[in-house]
């Protein structure tokens, strides 16, 4: 008998707590109990830190509750062992406002992957605070919001910005390559759910100009790091990484060219992790159950 | 509180057996009801097969169990949920015989490996069909057997292989570069027991001179595998994969050369998913909890 | 002094001769007496068949010549060392006609190339079997035609979809994703002109459902690979492969997924090289000298 | 016509000079007229710095000259065109010191390369400030030399270790973990001529513990570069670097482990560049002519 899981509707748990014996019995024991089938399952224990991190996927339709009555079951389990927890609902897809600059190769990507169905998520709108990509954004039927920005005063695009984010009902938003650092009220107001790619290999080249500094350090390899954004720059919790080779042929354009390829790269993959429910921070780092 | 687990003699408990509801909730609550502390934990549903897999280590000093109370005890868990089971105790070094031929290229990263201590095994000896690496084999204290091969009747020599493996006590063999094809016989006494490299990213270029072969063809990526044995040349389970990047520079011996090094990589790696447990075989397949 | 020649304008010389004392010394004498500024330049010895390749890019300007007086130039040179050669000029974008069926993944990234200026090609239209990406290449002011295949009578559509290649003055054809064999006649009317991705890394998987022979086969890495379309079916010269770890986690359709990343970015690489004429073809192999 | 040349004895010639019209067509030209067969040719035009580098390696018996002799007939040309320039024989093996500490796998990585001719240097001695490694070296043949090092005043063993480089008539200095950081001194002795593994990729992670920082910011690949050092620690020319994935379940200690793999692999391929001659050094960066 097959179990046809991967188009299944799921919900997806997700625990971080302090270490324990019988944690997952009684999360496994919760569910067997009521008859759900676990489709996935991931499980982790810091134990420099005895935190312990898990992540399990169980097909909706095994279990005879609704979301809200799934939680409302589970969560004296989650007092008892003092968990930070979530259950989300893979049928609802992910709100992901997207915020761009002028350079298109990750937006496009992204796009890609949306309109093809490959990544599960809902663009509210996409802002930016040029209005060069519009028409490209619009001819997939998504709204273009334009923010410019005053640059001797940015507060008034932020605000509003903040104010489109909210109106979006976003559940995350990713930086595509949006070149504007964000004013530390927006990061707090939106921890571990704004995305970002970096174009270094983190804590490398931190700040402007990173494949410059690269070209003149010399690097036999350049990368990218997709990260969630906190009030320090670049130095957010890492989600994914990765880099691609050069030689003393590729001039500092090549060097852009070919890290693009590699910003969408982490970034895809990256919001995919995120949008399943696969990262759980732990400070400043991450565990990601890919 | 930081538990120290990194070096922690644990119990290893892999699990293969029919998917359904209750059965890591049946384990863990056995665990649990022991007071046994779970270092790490993986499980995988394979959905198409609707079998379900598992790996989960506990740290032997929180059990009040031996190692063959603690299998008394769980036996009854493994007849009810129809698993293919297996304990192991981290503290009982497995014992790994290495054959080779002529070549030292894995053998030499292996012998590194183990008296660094970061290759956990025992090597009660290692076998040849030359007499050419005695004198390394030797320096490392590990006994070196010199079975010469007939070529004209292989029979003999794999009996006295097969005599000396068993004397050995050998709990897996490693074709380090043997060059000799095992046959079925063999084969079937060590079923998922006997690791080998084919020098060639499987399945492509099976059988004799991959890299000519490749070389031929003109791929502009060269592999290597570790492979579980069978009696089908070259057709086991796959353990573990790499590939190194050539050019038209790159003579036929230059990926041998280059080859070499991907060879000692998948080797290595293979052998320690081996050793530590991690690798369940399923069909011609194989789930590697790395 | 800096050079600006990343941008500026060159004439591209591609040779295949025997193997001999002096080609180069006459090459770069010939540049050097009419002042020619050599921006880049490869050579290559196959010294196991004696063969000699090489690939200069020199300034346009330095040069007192348009392109067709510099060929005229040129000309005895290469008589007299039984050369094959060409010159190009950089300024001469390439026309490349795309074909696709219905999937977008290699169609999008390279519309993307393209538009921004990434990938110096004209694109004169792209050509399906299929009604389904229409819109989205109209969106880019691209002409897309829809040549429909009657799968009992292939004949017609390749009637038709070598009459559009030739009006179109094609100078090389993209099959990016269009899953149809290509007859023999057409192959052959444009030798070493028509660049396909396989979606598996061969020579493993030839043929169709090359995930599904991988999934089946239980390997550790797929690959895809940009080569030269031959006669013989994912036979052709190679021009560049690469792969993506897999694990059992990973379904067929996870496969699929993850492969249409490693086909758009072997692809994309490919062309590139093709387009600036890096791609040299020896008998089934090629030099690429990226 | 196939050309023994995998093997053959070759001159080498490298030149690093100001970029202008005629310097390949003049060296071309000049082993042209003395019937020099090239066997491998690589050039590069740096065109931000004007700067223009070569390495040609050419048959030494299709040429009528020996070492001194080639190189007093190539000095005019030199001259002409403002060259940095050397030629090497093949056949003289580069003299290589290797220095080590207490750890063994870069050491025991280039033992083996050396001793299965793989690695086509002399090693005339080991020199380490502690005396753990020496019966593995001593196995080899290789003198082994113990200079310990009073940590309170250094200067002893450093004036010890640079007798001993002298007395070895070393070509160049490998540090294969020595874990001491090198006087001022000793590194402007020996220029672009010794050759360290630092464990992380540069410039991540400068100074001590790299792993342990690696693993406090929580990246998702650790790397290792292979470098010439100068008086600036960690700052010299990169000669080679990679990086291997990690994830959450990687502690501090597997990253030491999966690092020391990447350390070996790096500084193995530096050296061959190295000894090879095929590495220029310009300002703090270098071509590599791979």
């Amino acid at each position: 008998m097959a179990i046809e899981t991967q188009n299944a509707r799921k919900y997806r748990l997700t625990v971080s707590c302090p270490d324990k014996v019988g944690i997952v019995a009684a999360v496994t024991q919760f569910f067997a109990s009521h008859n759900g089938w676990i489709s996935e399952a991931h499980q982790f224990a810091d134990t420099e830190n005895c935190q312990f991190f898990m992540r399990y996927e169980v097909l909706a339709d095994s279990l005879p509750f609704s979301l809200d009555e799934l939680k409302a079951k589970f969560a004296p389990l989650g007092d008892e062992f003092d968990m930070q927890w979530q259950i989300t609902d893979s049928a609802q897809r992910k709100r992901i406002v997207l915020m761009v600059s002028k350079e298109a190769h990750a937006l496009s990507d992204l796009l890609y992957r949306w309109r093809s169905g490959e990544m599960n998520i809902d663009i509210p709108c996409v802002i930016s605070n040029h209005d060069v990509l519009r028409s490209y954004v619009e001819w997939h039927g998504i709204p273009f919001v334009h923010v410019p920005v005053d640059m001797s005063n940015k507060e008034p695009h932020f605000q509003a910005v903040k104010e489109q984010i909210a109106a979006a009902e976003a559940d995350a938003i990713v930086l595509a390559k949006y070149m504007q650092i964000i004013p530390e009220e927006l990061c707090e107001l939106y921890p571990s759910r704004i995305i970002n790619i970096h174009h270094s290999f983190l804590p490398s080249f931190i700040g402007a100009r990173p494949y410059h500094q690269a070209a003149e350090r010399g690097v036999k390899q350049i990368g990218a790091t997709c990260h969630y954004v906190t009030s320090e720059l670049d130095a957010g919790p890492i989600i994914e990484q990765d880099v691609h080779r050069v030689t003393h042929h590729n001039t500092t354009a090549d060097m852009v060219r070919l890290g693009k390829d590699v910003e969408k790269a982490v970034l895809s993959r990256g919001l995919r992790y995120h949008i399943e429910d696969r990262v759980l921070v732990r400070g400043n780092k991450t565990v990601v159950f890919a």
